[in-house]
């Protein structure tokens, strides 16, 4: 317990994301996750965050005891959605909905893009884009906001 | 015929269901489905109805004589949804209609994700989920009514 | 318990299959999976059992309790191989191994070719094929042993 | 970097798996996959490690940087395979191989099923399979090390 107590002092000293230049690496998904997943823990959501490289594959998902299990293959999509469109899943809601410009964009591609909020492409220091962040397990409302979250500390994190 | 009068008097006295405390088991999926489907044949529907368990994988899947073939995997797949979810498929449905905070949904889980009625969650007497009914063969009305009477009696069981 | 003890004796006496003259019902799958099952607990075998029409259509499934996840699928593939080939999936062991007139039958059909034993096709009284038996979650010889021993009590029923 | 070496000794402290009792953790899962990948960066190997819980859903995967694109399915299928059968992919190996008994086994359920070695179920103290380990990125030898080490470990952990 208070061993939990240094750890936990130490960690806020020395968890600063370190935000990549070229490609997404495991450190700095998985400190991200682990804020994003203490995030989702105050606002009583059982989340399942994961986070893409810059090729749209997964270097992290972490699900939350007794999450959804849907929430796996949803979080992973929408952050594969984010990487791969290069917009966050609620601005392609809007283009994806009966009478959008992209309506029917969620057929194309083998069933992996999301048209509904929690999606979220991250960004280096000169605007590209160098992977994402995929949020399910709350309300829309709140899977928007924690990988909002989550892409506004990344975008902080010392380079 | 005789025999068959004594052995149907002999289950409405002795088949109970016995609601499992922590993750559904054969002998309650069989009992739920039997009586599931005897009420789905007073209503003259065919029905295909699957019982899964807490990880949404299945425990019993039984299709009524000249049912629909395609309802094997609506059934299971509404039983997967309930569970992986955690709500009724018909609470889904208006999550994911258009305009929905979920619309999309569908398309997300590989194909596994039901979006019209018949599926539902049963819980323990704690209220925790530890499996999933699923319905197909009838109109929606009659698949959303023969699933929520699952679950009804499901939930009445004896602990 | 007098009601169970009752309940089985009545059981013992009306359970008997009724063979299908024209293909499966699911009156007849039932009882035969109870009965394998049966002899799967005396042998100590978590036994998922399946049964397929002459569509190669599934009528039921049912799995024990904490038998293999992946069991399911395998049984379900077995029963579907018996009918779709119309022999036991032992004898296509033989036909499928390397140097087999049939080696690579299991690419052919989108992973539903099982090319192990503890699947049997189960024929009418004319000896035309209406149904399959698929069992898995013991031993190859164990599944094998109850598949044979499914299919030999289907075609003791009476017509 | 004085910091770096403060939060090392506090981990080393800190980190023992708690070993779930019932069905595995996020906590655990995480604590044995950075254990697991410090020892594979020891030996060299760019290891995609993943950990799934008793249903055979995957409860988080990590992938190291520049490791094969193709190990996250691998890594995550290997664990599914270790649950759902209840088996090292090791072991399964050589029942799947041409003449074994369960050959063809890996065609049998939808591509999820590894006859390789990296997987490893993961019990609780009593025994009972709560989830799966499964490593893959480096040689069969250096997968297989990776999970037996993870599964010793996680089989060590506190109750």
């Amino acid at each position: 317990m208070n061993e939990k107590f240094i750890k936990e002092t130490v960690d806020a000293i020395v968890e600063e994301i370190v935000r990549p230049s070229n490609d997404m690496t495991l450190e700095a998904a998985l400190i991200l996750c682990r804020k994003v997943m203490k995030k989702a823990k105050e606002k009583g959501v059982k989340a399942v965050v994961a986070v893409t490289n810059k090729g749209a594959n997964p270097v992290t998902v972490q699900c939350s005891d007794d999450s959804f299990i849907a929430s796996y293959d949803i979080a992973l999509n929408k952050a594969y959605t984010s990487v791969a469109l290069k917009m966050t899943t609620k601005e392609l809601a809007a283009l994806a909905a009966p009478g959008g410009s992209l309506y029917g964009i969620q057929f194309t591609n083998g069933g992996k893009i999301v048209i509904f909020g929690g999606g979220e492409p991250l960004k280096n220091k000169n605007g590209e884009v160098i992977g994402g962040i995929g949020v399910s397990g709350g309300s829309e409302e709140q899977d928007t906001y924690l990988a909002g979250y989550g892409r506004e500390i990344f975008e902080k994190g010392t380079v």
